[in-house]
């Protein structure tokens, strides 16, 4: 119930913030795949808290442990398990918010909805349920080499601050630094923007762009399960994502059909477009060109200031930020992006084995 | 395999644009509600070509016929199967591009997929498939009425030509005009630009803003099955969409957290909040506010200009427009994206019977 | 929500025994499948009531239109919607049972969770649906053959009468008399068994037996998507099913494991088996050896003689056998075990395409 | 991928037998439900290995941790994830079988479907799984009581030994012996003949009978998803099930329509059948009689005898039993039957709520 991702590489996450663990079971993941556990974990460093001046401070390890459908560094074919226990569960941090509704947090939402949460941390609410996912990203990730595609996500705004388009940029280099924008010049004002936003004791949005190259032709189902309804719905997915949109998207609407359309071309024995407005997505299935989309995150809503709420019975209180929070979240969502990328491909990648008759 | 949506109100669509009919298999209707046929094929003619002057000129009845599921009336909780048969077949006006890619649409893509496909007017991925919704959508609506839920779309952006802020409007007035935007000085710009558009063998995108009123609280379901990811996936499923955003959306990136979080406070018995960055959806779960989403459609891909490109043998052509096509597809997508608004809350309305223990 | 089967090769089927039709969709049919609507009719003259003097008499030609899907004789991996419209719709048949529950019917079932129901010759719950099933099942038939797997049903049992093991039987043989069991001398028992029932104006029971030859190794889908659990679930979900059994069935229990394991041997390149106990099956996934099962069938509810029952009010009423029945139901249930058998096998071989990495 | 059941209420299972641990994620749980852990421990131990002579001696405990989906006592209404760690380890065991396909084992069938497969002790298709279907069957249990549905398993057949039919027999006796057969004369019988066959280095089968009182009319869904069709499925889904009958089963095919109806009365404010050869379930939905089905298990594979079969490759080889293992699998089936029960039942009650309108 809500708690699953995929048709046939299905994925489903489990686990609070401050409980015992979160993990994963990934069913569906073919036989014989090399499990490299130390991408695993690099990919689960890139998401973590405490890697950097500009990302909150608390330390977690999120050191895996698999607990299943791995047999001699291969996969089985059977479910894989894995988990990552909580270590910093220091929960009195949250005991003032123990019958307090958060401005802007799940808080309320929940307790509506279940007449029971776990306040701690946010519980299931808090973004540290996208571990599991990054895990079984890396694990997707791991099987799209096998087809040559590459996943690249990167910041491409904060706040006001845009980076060029991707295809003046280069994308080896988003690790560079660490608010993961490839153009070094823009990366340092984004870094000294949120650096100043944490001095202000408060927080700031910011966009990450995905580039998906090498995809073959067809993937993507007509006609509820197109390849961009798919991607829109696994970022809206992620904490804090207020929209979504590829290829051309929102700017695209101000454009005549004359400018807009791709031509076709013959590249020797492939089909390409000239231009691709169309974002590597026609009718809801990969075209082979570039696959690219922004992803829109809001400003956290932790901020290290007095606010106006309600407690559960109504009556006016004041919430005071407390804790160690990230005044700007794009730079750990941008392996966040990228594992959910991985996940809707490679279960498109599954599917299209049957499309038709061989 | 992607052409169902939804989990307990579940919808089946089926049919191209140029065979015998189109449909929908409804399972899951609760038994019991009135089909008020009339209302669905009001919603229908909100959808249908030939309406005005700024929509394509061809003509289709769309009538529809109930084959089961409703008994003396109403629902009896077995499928509501739904036909639609196809009147205007001039399937010679397609002959020309039986071998030939047009730019911006599925020719290319589906012929990859699948190695073969029905060229006729798109074939299934012919906006035409979306009657089939709209006429599931209705019977949504209808349940939806027995909760008081709200849903009201309309046209907010033609090109560069944009509408006051939802709030700012009367949302009844949204049919009172061709282009359906309630605002009737931006209405009438925009039918002129459309207009311009059309003279000129051309189309232009838009912008569809959908607004849902007295949402129950607790609609959604963590973590993948957020409220807004369905909505966004939903919307982005439909023929030519580029971009999803709710609440604040892509603007809301600017602001800082103190400026965007949404406080609480006690309206009576009732937990509000003071403003609505968050679209009225926190955590992925409903709070009660008013939900709002941006939805941005391209321009339409066919064009009454010639265009290059190549055929299936990868030999350069000219593709020519023919046919009667729609210069702009936003006035006849706002039934769309409300049928589509209504299969979601619908969906989750259903599935919330269980979140806890009664 | 209830009324689809399958995962990959997936059919909804919808429609009451006295509506305007009944019908099925099928989605994930691969594209370039050849449709052979000939066998399609084929088919559904095996099920079809009036084919000889032991099934009902009702008239009904059970012609049927594909609405979408295919072109040019070709299925194009879009959904195949199929639909037979009602032509003996003698509702005033049923006028007698409106408020009466009919013993060991569905009437008083439907009624109490529906609140409502289409009382006419059993409205959904009729027979009738299987139509639907067989027509769907034709086309998993016709893509079966590419992989050369061939599904046999016959009748093995009526009331006490069996017909020897399917392995001393000519499986030809079965169209060949109008009980369809293969063993002629057992066939005219059972033909005059059933019709001394008829004349007595009653009903018996028995068993289908169906095989399944040149599966495929690997096929089905540990824990819970066994293949003999699918196969299970797929025969009791027909009308008047009560038992499912397969390999040694519920005689294999009375062995040791000494006579009951399968010894393996290698058959040139081929493992295979000495004896098979296991049905075909061994750990939910099939051994290539023939696939085996019995299906057992109660005698069919309505009976041309004075029943007690009660009305909705809780009265006593008389009900009394109208209309034209089956004096039993297998001779007519065998397409429908094949269908339902070819629906499972298909849809197990799609899922094995993604098992490993190739 | 095969590894999930049930639709509203989710259960996903991994997990080898020698691996790190097994365990099982819940989804779908209604939150609020009081998590008795003492009870799923009492549970576990019903179904652990060497509880008795006549059952395997190897030693597990089986304790179990819940890991997220708990707070303060009660269910959350997010995923329930819960491990067991393995404990008896003794992987040396199975050296000899490493490359060797035990006959009436599931070796064969993975190796060939995978191209790989962990060996020690049959890794996924070890009965060991069936732990963690138990664990969530308990908290099934503990939902049901809330609706005072009651379901009570026992051993009804050892090879040719049967008990009186279970309208005879005092249910809550079953656990008094440990056989798990409430009469305890016959029990008698089937102890001395386990504890024969387990000299004799032999196995043998049996049959476990499940009696399920107090269901709401109305659980089940037309027309695939029948109640007990999806008891079937869940009962054949468990290892070395062979066969699934309820009600009347297999016998009742020998009976005339006349014999077989169940007549409906009205006893005070409910309508009840007079007889029950439907099993409870009409039309594929429950009428509020008992529910009650038999389930055929075969002889246990594993013999301490020599055995021939081939290797990977094909050799002739001889297998010797080793290890620890059941002679009889029947009485520790009774809580796998038991839970499997109450996970379809408890998913048709939540899937009941959305029916009708109300």
């Amino acid at each position: 119930m809500g708690n699953s991702y995929g048709t046939l590489f299905k994925i489903s996450t489990f686990g609070e913030s401050h409980g015992l663990a979160i993990g994963v079971v990934i069913d569906g993941c073919p036989a014989g795949l090399q499990i490299d556990e130390a991408f695993i974990q690099s990919e689960l460093n890139r998401r973590k808290p405490g890697q950097s001046k500009i990302t909150t401070q608390r330390k977690e390890d999120d050191t895996f442990k698999i607990l299943s459908g791995v047999f001699e560094g291969k996969s089985t074919g059977t479910p894989i398990a894995i988990v990552i226990e909580n270590q910093d569960q220091r929960s009195k941090d949250y005991g003032h918010i123990e019958n307090t509704f958060r401005p802007s947090h799940a808080d309320f939402t929940y307790q509506e909805k279940y007449g029971i949460r776990d306040h701690r941390g946010g519980g299931r609410s808090s973004a540290r349920e996208t571990a599991a996912r990054v895990a079984a990203g890396a694990i997707a990730k791991l099987l799209l080499r096998k087809y040559s595609v590459e996943i690249n996500a990167f910041v491409s705004q904060v706040g006001e601050l845009k980076s060029p388009h991707y295809t003046s940029l280069d994308l080896t280099k988003t690790e560079d630094n660490i608010v993961r924008c490839p153009d070094s010049a823009t990366a340092e004002k984004m870094i000294d923007l949120i650096d100043q936003v944490r001095l202000d004791r408060d927080t700031i949005g910011g966009i990450v762009t995905c580039v998906i190259k090498n995809t073959p032709v067809g993937l993507g189902e007509p006609v509820f399960d197109k390849l961009h309804a798919e991607l829109g719905k696994a970022m809206l997915s992620i904490n804090a994502v207020k929209g979504f949109e590829y290829g051309s998207g929102f700017e695209g609407i101000k454009l005549r059909g004359s400018q807009h359309n791709d031509e076709f071309y013959a590249d020797g024995d492939r089909i390409r477009t000239r231009t691709n407005h169309s974002g590597g997505v026609q009718g809801g299935i990969s075209n082979g060109e570039d696959i690219y989309f922004n992803v829109a995150f809001k400003p956290v809503a932790t901020i290290m200031q007095d606010q106006h709420s309600v407690d559960k019975e109504g009556n006016e209180v004041t919430v005071s930020g407390k804790g160690r929070h990230d005044p700007c979240v794009v730079p750990r969502a941008v392996p966040i992006v990228e594992a959910m990328a991985a996940l809707v491909i490679v279960d498109f990648l599954l599917r299209s084995k049957t499309s038709k008759l061989v």
